[in-house]
């Protein structure tokens, strides 16, 4: 059932202002029309929150991993009205958003395994040393706690994976603190469907109904005012640079400022290393494109820049690069916005006069079909132009010829933060990858080895994240177990009474966690 | 040997520019005049800093490991000139800053010993899967990384353990950070023996120079270009609240915003329960006055705040204390804009139409003194004016009357962050302390127990952290080995050939740490 409401807590609302969400294939606008929340349902959302925090925070870790497996199951339960919806809204294919629902589930139900294992407590305990000299040493023991209500922004490009129910979410409530969602506007009917699968969950796992609600709108200042509540304590963003800024610029300027997670811009340089050049220049360019162009090139970790010296061999790689993009078809983008903003990127680069179009693929055909654009430059020029290293959100990307391996390190080195950074090599190409991968890994989150860096495993290694401006805060991730200790804290207990100690700290361990004692980790009791 | 001058990696160098410390116990001037290094001295310095991140960052534990015990030794070896000086400069008496010394050298050594083992890396393995459908899983290995040079402010009031080698400094070279130290330009003969001490261990262990550079000063412009520099990463800084978000301010506005862990302002309320206050009233208003008048009551963990049911044990617990501070003897305080400041805000709590005086300590006998302050108000008044709430550094606190316990946790409710919370408590008080303790820790970085807060151990279970304003990161503390974490960041790596990868996570394991592979942590092979 889509109506259009908003969710607070488990109460469903019309508000009176209303929006309607597009089919970006056809341009033509979907029933029913949607609630367009405001500044003011912010407040209740976030009180809601705040008062189910105390216990959902100090939950049995069993109780919340059920409860993210209840979600799983719940979305499950949806069926195929939800894949037939998300592809209305977005335009994406049956067989991504399949795949897309498969990731959103299993990330899930890693959470929920992850919660169960306990590590993520970090419960540490320094034995008290009533003998000591000079002082004795108090009894003292750590753990992580949750940080309280947090505001996660829907996501336009994955519907699903980093939406109502996607990473933020899913790391968020893992970590027991309680979520209010900010919906996109592009695919409010997908996003009430998840919402109202997780309403129901808190129900069937009896938990306070404020540990979600959901706000649905296409106003900033909904979002403006959702940063600004004194009871949020931490905001998770996928999004454009500006609008990470934005949110980053609020939070700051907050009584109690609170850490921004937002994953904003990256171009994601692929290095191509001479041997690897030389020996399959053609097999990169076709798997190059294919990733370039795959879903309409809306991923964040798009190949928006090639990186490799001149000669040959590149230009080899760049007609054979340029053969496949000419005869890739246009395909639809999630949005009106993110189409103008692709069309103005690619014209942008177009008419700048230090850069060469190489090829563009098939034209336009409907309504928001973007044709792909690949384009080259100069390393000098690139180094002498920071408008070349913007990103152009789509199946777009620049080609950078470098003198030698030296100027390669240093286009490099001049990049801001990235997600990701892919060296295509041989074996030939160790020696010199060598001295590249410090300084690939001191501005990004992700290095790949002959490998594509579009698909972001939902793993335990993960890093999805990097220095500013990838993300703002390059100490975290937004992909994989790891991202839920951005929603953590810890907090130190010094002497206090058994009685008092949370469960997780007590000294029989009735959550059966791996505990560190006095430094030595004890063997993990399960 | 002391003779004022900034270090630059190996080289030691005059500035034009000189500034003179005091012995705040007497007003006199100190001999030698210091370098008053300036904006300008900060880019070299930066530039050997980054110089030598890749390497000192690639470091193999051990080799870090027996650098930090290095420092440790040379600080040792400097002998009692170090503690002779550091009381001319600071007015603090011989055994407190002979503990500090063991508490500095003690802190490097347990770093040493975090670093050897290796489990701060967070070595993190998810094997291939090449026959997953549909899509084979690559391997990924994430790894924490430094995050490059740190720049750390000494602070005023721990000359030893929060200065050129404290807190700060030991965890960031820990986690294989280079440093730059700005001295505090209260001790700077205290300051230049330490980093002489530092500049001979990065010497002996055959380190590159940049790993440490020192420039002492007094000028704002030289700390904020230092948080400018692109090349620093992160600041550790214990001062103002002022202080703190000026960096704050500077850091966001970068180009590359940075985070900043600034230790800034706590008041550590302490809770009286009525238990504890019936059966130990006088004892506890004796510790109390002890703990708020040590050192001239001039830590970050100074109890400010004392909260309590009204009634007649409360008044007998304030008569005790009044007792005890009258007897108490005018203490020396660190600087002259310290007590500045402490008198300010005494003055301002004692004209405050709110507030009644309890008591004061004996009078001033000579420069920069300070006579202990005890205030009283009532949760009404205390509530209704957040300037009562406002930390005054020194031996000051605020007792604040309640009518009930209901109202004894309003008025922990509308606190700021804290470092701590204290609870006196009987076992009669366990029930009502059980509702306060997750109001407690929800605005704290550390709970007590039947202790005082002063008096912070450097283990593995600390957190000397907190929420905004306590701190500028709540997630994070800046004592204790966990410390380390803040200048750390995750770095995944995705089918690197093995020869390629980092040794922390090669197959072999070349150095010892125990792993999680598959999200199951291996037993440690040490």
């Amino acid at each position: 059932m889509i109506d259009g409401a908003m969710l607070f807590g488990s109460e469903a609302r019309q508000a009176a202002a209303r929006f309607r969400s597009q089919d970006p294939a056809s341009g033509q606008a979907l029933a029913p029309d949607f609630s367009s929340a405001s500044a003011d349902d912010v407040a209740e959302t976030c009180a809601l929150a705040a008062a189910a925090a105390p216990a959902f925070g100090a939950s049995d870790p069993e109780d919340r991993a059920r409860f993210l497996e209840t979600i799983a199951s719940e979305i499950e339960a949806i069926g195929d009205d939800l894949i037939i919806r998300a592809m209305q809204e977005s335009g994406l294919p049956r067989p991504r958003l399949e795949g897309e629902r498969g990731r959103t589930i299993g990330q899930l139900r890693l959470f929920a395994a992850f919660v169960r294992q306990g590590d993520w407590i970090d419960a540490t305990i320094d034995p008290a040393m009533p003998d000591r000299t000079p002082l004795p040493r108090p009894d003292l023991r750590r753990m992580n706690v949750p940080v309280g209500p947090v505001a996660v922004f829907g996501a336009s490009n994955f519907p699903l994976a980093f939406s109502v129910a996607g990473g933020d979410t899913a790391s968020a409530l893992a970590a027991g603190c309680p979520v209010v969602v900010k919906g996109h506007p592009s695919h409010p009917g997908t996003g009430e469907l998840v919402a109202r699968a997780i309403q129901r969950a808190v129900a069937a796992c009896g938990l306070h109904e404020g540990v979600f609600s959901y706000l649905p709108g296409e106003t900033h200042a909904l979002g403006e005012a959702l940063v600004a509540d004194p009871r949020i304590r931490a905001v998770g963003f996928t999004g454009s640079r500006g609008g990470g800024l934005a949110l980053m610029r609020i939070a700051a300027a907050r009584k109690e400022p609170i850490p921004v997670y937002a994953e904003m811009s990256s171009i994601n340089p692929v290095i191509l290393m001479p041997g690897a050049l030389a020996s399959r220049g053609k097999a990169l360019a076709e798997a190059f494109v294919q990733s370039l162009t795959m879903g309409a090139g809306q991923f964040c970790t798009n190949p928006g820049l090639v990186i490799a010296v001149d000669g040959p061999d590149l230009d080899a790689f760049i007609a054979a690069a340029a053969d496949v993009m000419q005869g890739s078809t246009a395909q639809t983008m999630l949005s009106p916005s993110i189409h103008d903003n692709f069309t103005k990127g690619v014209s942008a680069l177009a008419g700048h006069t230090a850069v060469e179009t190489i090829a563009r693929g098939q034209g336009e055909t409907g309504a928001n079909q973007a044709v792909a654009a690949l384009f080259q430059t100069s390393a000098q020029q690139f180094l002498s132009d920071i408008a070349l290293a913007h990103e152009v959100f789509g199946s777009s990307s620049m080609i950078v010829r470098c003198r030698d391996l030296d100027e390669v390190a240093n286009v490099i080195a001049s990049l801001e933060g990235q997600l990701t950074a892919t060296l295509q090599l041989d074996d030939a190409d160790i020696p010199y990858a060598h001295a590249l991968l410090p300084v690939l890994a001191d501005r990004v989150g992700r290095v790949l080895a002959n490998g594509w860096p579009t698909g972001v495993e939902v793993a335990h290694a993960m890093v999805h994240g990097g220095p500013f401006p990838a993300t703002s805060d390059g100490r975290t991730t937004s992909v994989g177990t790891l991202a839920m200790f951005r929603f953590l804290r810890p907090v130190a207990f010094q002497n206090l009474p058994a009685d008092l100690l949370p469960h997780a700290l007590a000294d029989d361990n009735p959550f059966a966690v791996a505990r560190r004692i006095d430094g030595v980790r004890e063997r993990s009791p399960r």
